[in-house]
């Protein structure tokens, strides 16, 4: 019975026998076979046939060369009307899909390059004097001018990291984000802590920065206060949208109003010191819900929690440090420079806010930001002025949540490629940009927003502790880099390194000391889950690919496959059958056709009707057994899985194969009236490990 | 290449080699060819093998003969832990599975017959006094006096319907349900307007029993008011589970409260009577909530709207016709005097009740029902009577939601026999009860409870309208059925089928135009749109099964299969490769077992990668081209879509096979990281009609 072709055969024979055209190289090596399409051998008829593509298959598919062929556009076009209409609504809103050809960075000025990444520092002047206050009226608003000391302290932090991440830039021209310089430097799990950390931190930019956006919006027009949520909801729904048409990269749309608010802010703090030191009388005037001072003491503990909330204007230094690749070259250098250029704005920004809320003696409103009320301050609340540092501080705001959508989708594909986050966060989608991590990062956003009410003020809490953990991460890493180098000098670069570790670890702390009951605590959860998670998905792919491994040719695997090819010509092929019908004959040819081993199994709970079956079976298929279960507890596929786990123990060395027919209806909810035994089948089948499903599709025409 | 083998082959040439012992009667002629288990042919060895079943393996299966087994219980435990426990839950719940044999219809006597079919018609005398008193409150109290004489053309129509239905009862002793009598009798279109009819009311049953009982409850215990949607939710889970353990044929279980409820109701309202008589000066006394009088004038439209609200009474009628085989013989006679005693003490209750309500001039209240009152009035708000008659109504309407969980299950049943309802409906559960139709009444009774609020005063002008038209469309059917037959008499039976038919007619027309805005109308599109369903789903069944039907074993058809199974051994199969490994190989390995006419695809978007790829395939897979397709925008499925509609297009009287390697992952949740591919494609190939789907599983060992 065995047809002595089961073996495996080389080119060489393939070409004897006509059936592949193998072509050759000028030494008369073997290239790869040809198969312009294909080739058919009809039934018992040798031979072979080239098939070419037809003009409109060209449309889709391009032949390059031997067994090389190349996808168009059109190739994209789904074939059934509901994949088309969803392909439309793709392309209106996320735009024609772009050909990995087409993936090519934009280099950035410095002047481009301190838009695009410094949107996420500059715009926390916007909120985190105000979160400042905030925590001070807990002790009176007597305390609020300890708020310029706590400015000073944040800005002297920014110079110690912003000096320290200069190095990492250097050394890291490539990018240098936190997680690299930790995996690189200092280990697995410091990775793993460092990816979570900025994992957790880019969500919280989202929110928080909507948020705060928000917030400036309503502050200008306190009738929209109540539809905050709906908001800060449509801006991430927005935001989303926009990353994966893909602007990630197009720094003229970030250009302009980060300069916007740059001069509108700067403009605002320059002309009340101005007006103040000529001795006019400003003030902010009547503010809506104000704060009500606390009676709490004014303790360290309070002044450290002020100094932690705060902080939060420190986090888009990560950003720089990722970012370094898409600069001009000097790419390391101009990086460099822009990230000076960022801190001084930063800390000018931030201690002349502190300094005119001082002054003005500012007290936070639940319904207006101090920003509105310095603007309004320096301004009057009607002028245009007020209305422009609303605006400018709004677009900033949103700009900053976009440093998210930017970085966590590159830092997530990173990861991917490390195996430590699921595969599909490296893929890329329609539009080149890592729409998967896009997608993440605008629900989980989405989620915080609508569980702390879009308020700044709740969402700050959780913001800075994972961002300043990864802070301190790479610049330990940064420390073991320079001591295992030990080029020229790296006793300093070290030491500046190590001082930034130092601080920015001591500031981790404190944030996670003075607000653990806040809301940090939340943070210090999510960041212990990603990591276990990673561990866990970084274990799993190790496994896998381990056990995948199919060893090198030239050993004894491949014998083996071509060994079990040509041996299971006459594997076992089984067919469930419970009526007999054109696509159960179909079913059973299209068996036949791959094994001359097969038989069919008939589940009943009624002997006599089973009996029946079996008569008008042999009338129809003489050449296939028919084995007759009855069940008669009416189970289908239980007795099924019986009988197949016994053939399964007699021929453990091999496949057994159930085929199944499956209707293809008409419409597709016609569906639900067919296909139960199959679906059924097919789900208790395809767990077992050497059980191969096979479905063969019956159309129904109408 | 043609192994020459690949024709048709009978039993003899199958015994001819060996490799089927094919037995024969004792006149010669072949039986099924025997496979013990099966046989199995190892590569290039000819010869056969018979394998055992092990001991352990019969525990599962039991041979019986030639190519005949036997699943026993054992072989229902899922292999997974998960499928263990689910059956484990299922077993504490629903009970023990019952072989199909043991399915015996329980004979009923004409005391439990009474019980199990006169529940649903004996409790509306609980609600149906009140609602028609409810309808003429809306004219004032004064209006309350006409609930006599609607009591009486309420107790005259059930005496005609039942003298009606008993005839049908006799003319159809195994069973007469408004479906089957409509369909031999009327016509398709009429079948489907009582089968929709019915379900609507079988569901409504449920939803307005419970709420009764729901409030007879809450009239003992007033208190308990505001749980009663949850109470109700609860009363249907219950009767849910209890018919899917299979109570359904229990007739004592229905005695006790049905004869209970009767005893305490007769006996409510005979001391009623007899200390009005006596001259006893009874009163219901301080009534909470009462309803609070209308200023209608007292039109004869309002009085048809009670009426019509007190028709609900009779919805009973067609469990009885219905259940006729479950009597002790003679079952029909049994069946229609059952009957009758029905009638009469539904029409005893039902004018004993509007009388007492008129005596005691009882108002509707929003809490209290008006039978609580008329018993407290007899008995004493305190008196153990009082509680008694609270109880026994509450069993009773409980009982009565149970008839449509027997009813419609069974109805159902048989409109799957005739494919009018999916095939589902047809399949017995692990207690041999059709389970998915009581899942479906329990979870669309639970929906109006929700929707309606558990209140039998909104749900009363949906009910009745279903059930009329049945019963209507079922009398005329019996006017038919005599006239075709024309037996001795047949002009005075139809006579009084016609009688019957008319007043439901009238009462149906009368419920639909008195109700309507009231919620009838819920009712009409809901008939209407289960029709439209029905008449879809019949006329699907029907195209398919002329589609599949395999014609004669004796024409073309045959020869066509089997030349169809020898032609293909060389048919087309594909593979997407995304990299190589031992799955791959594996998969490679099964797919040349099946044809050697395989070709490898991958699909890259990066040309480098891809020539790697092939050179890599060329030293492992030697003897199967592979094909590199390369798609610049990264879509996976359409490059090979459209390769595989290229293929189809070059042969399209073949099919073409595409071999998937799928991951068993050793944890469930490990799935999420694996598959991806193979799921997106698998998805876009099922729906064509030509291509043949093979999973070949890898089972990851940790």
């Amino acid at each position: 019975m065995n047809d002595g072709a089961g073996g495996p055969r080389g080119p060489d024979e393939l070409e004897r026998h006509g059936r592949f055209r193998v072509p050759r190289r000028a030494d008369g090596e073997r290239l790869a076979p040809d198969v312009e399409l294909h080739e058919a051998v009809q039934g018992s008829k040798p031979g072979s046939r080239y098939y070419r593509l037809t003009p409109r298959e060209r449309q889709k598919l391009r032949r390059r060369g031997p067994g090389e062929f190349e996808a168009t556009r059109a190739a994209l076009l789904p074939a059934t009307a509901l994949g088309r209409a969803w392909s439309g609504v793709r392309r209106v809103f996320i735009g024609q899909p772009l050909a990995t050809a087409e993936l090519a960075h934009e280099r950035l000025s410095k002047l481009k390059g301190l838009a695009i990444f410094s949107s996420d520092n500059l715009s926390s002047s916007a909120y985190a004097t105000e979160e400042i206050l905030l925590i001070l009226m807990l002790a009176g608003s007597g305390a609020l001018v300890y708020s310029v000391p706590i400015a000073f302290a944040i800005a002297l932090l920014a110079t110690i990291v912003v000096t320290s991440y200069r190095q990492t830039i250097r050394a890291y021209p490539n990018g240098g984000g936190a997680y690299i310089v930790a995996k690189e430097n200092v280990g697995v799990w410091a990775s793993f802590l460092a990816g979570a950390g900025l994992f957790v931190g880019y969500v919280l930019t989202v929110a928080v920065s909507t948020a705060a956006g928000v917030a400036a919006i309503t502050s200008a027009l306190p009738e929209l206060h109540d539809f905050s949520v709906y908001m800060a909801l449509a801006f991430v729904g927005l935001l989303t949208l926009a990353n994966l048409r893909g602007i990630r990269e197009s720094g003229t749309i970030f250009a302009l109003p980060t300069y916007f608010f740059i001069f509108t802010f700067a403009a605002m703090l320059l002309v009340g010191i101005v007006r103040l030191l000529l001795g006019h009388d400003l003030s902010p005037g009547e503010v809506p819900n104000p704060i009500e001072p606390g009676v709490h003491s004014l303790s360290l503990f309070l002044l450290l929690r002020a100094f932690a909330s705060g902080c939060a204007a420190l986090t888009g230094v990560e950003a720089m440090a990722n970012g370094v690749p898409y600069f001009k070259p000097p790419e390391a250098k101009n990086a460099a420079t822009t990230l000076v250029w960022m801190a001084v704005i930063l800390s000018g920004f931030f201690l002349g806010t502190a300094f005119l809320a001082r002054e003005f003696a500012i007290v936070p409103s639940e319904t207006r930001t101090v920003v509105a009320q310095i603007a309004q301050a320096v301004f009057g609340s009607h002028s245009p002025f007020f209305y422009a540092v609303q605006v400018g501080t709004a677009l900033i705001l949103i700009l900053a949540a976009n440093t998210s959508f930017a970085g966590l989708p590159v830092a997530a594909s990173v990861m991917a490629g490390d195996r430590v986050v699921p595969l599909q966060f490296s893929f890329r989608g329609d539009r080149l940009a890592f729409s998967n991590g896009i997608i993440v990062v605008g629900v989980l956003a989405s989620v915080l927003l609508v569980a702390f009410d879009a308020s700044t003020h709740a969402l700050i809490p959780l913001y800075a502790f994972g961002v300043f953990v990864a802070f301190t991460l790479s610049q330990a890493g940064m420390v073991a880099y320079w001591r295992r180098g030990r080029e020229p000098g790296w006793r300093g670069a070290a030491a500046v390194n190590a001082l930034g570790a130092a601080a920015t670890g001591v500031v981790a702390l404190i944030i996670g000391a003075t607000k653990f009951l806040d809301g940090a605590w939340i943070s210090i959860v999510l960041i212990g889950a990603l990591m276990l998670i990673m561990w866990w998905i970084k274990a799993h792919y190790e496994r896998v690919e381990e056990q995948l491994d199919p060893g090198r040719p030239d050993d004894d695997t491949l014998a083996q496959y071509s060994l079990m090819a040509g041996a299971a010509r006459h594997q076992k092929v089984i067919i469930p059958v419970d009526q007999i019908n054109r696509a159960v004959l179909r079913t059973v040819a299209y068996a036949k056709s791959i094994s001359d081993n097969v038989t069919a199994i008939h589940i009943t709970d009624d002997r006599e009707r089973g009996d029946a079956l079996r008569r008008r079976w042999e009338e129809f298929v003489l050449d296939t057994p028919i084995v007759v279960i009855e069940s008669p507890y009416r189970s289908l596929a239980e007795p099924i899985l019986a009988y197949v786990d016994a053939l399964d123990r007699a021929q453990a060395d091999q496949m057994i194969t159930v085929v199944l027919p499956e209707f293809v209806t008409h419409r597709p909810w016609e569906r639900v009236l067919h296909n139960q035994l199959a679906l059924r089948l097919k789900k208790a089948l395809l767990s077992r490990p050497n059980t191969v499903v096979v479905d063969v599709p019956y159309r129904l025409l109408h």
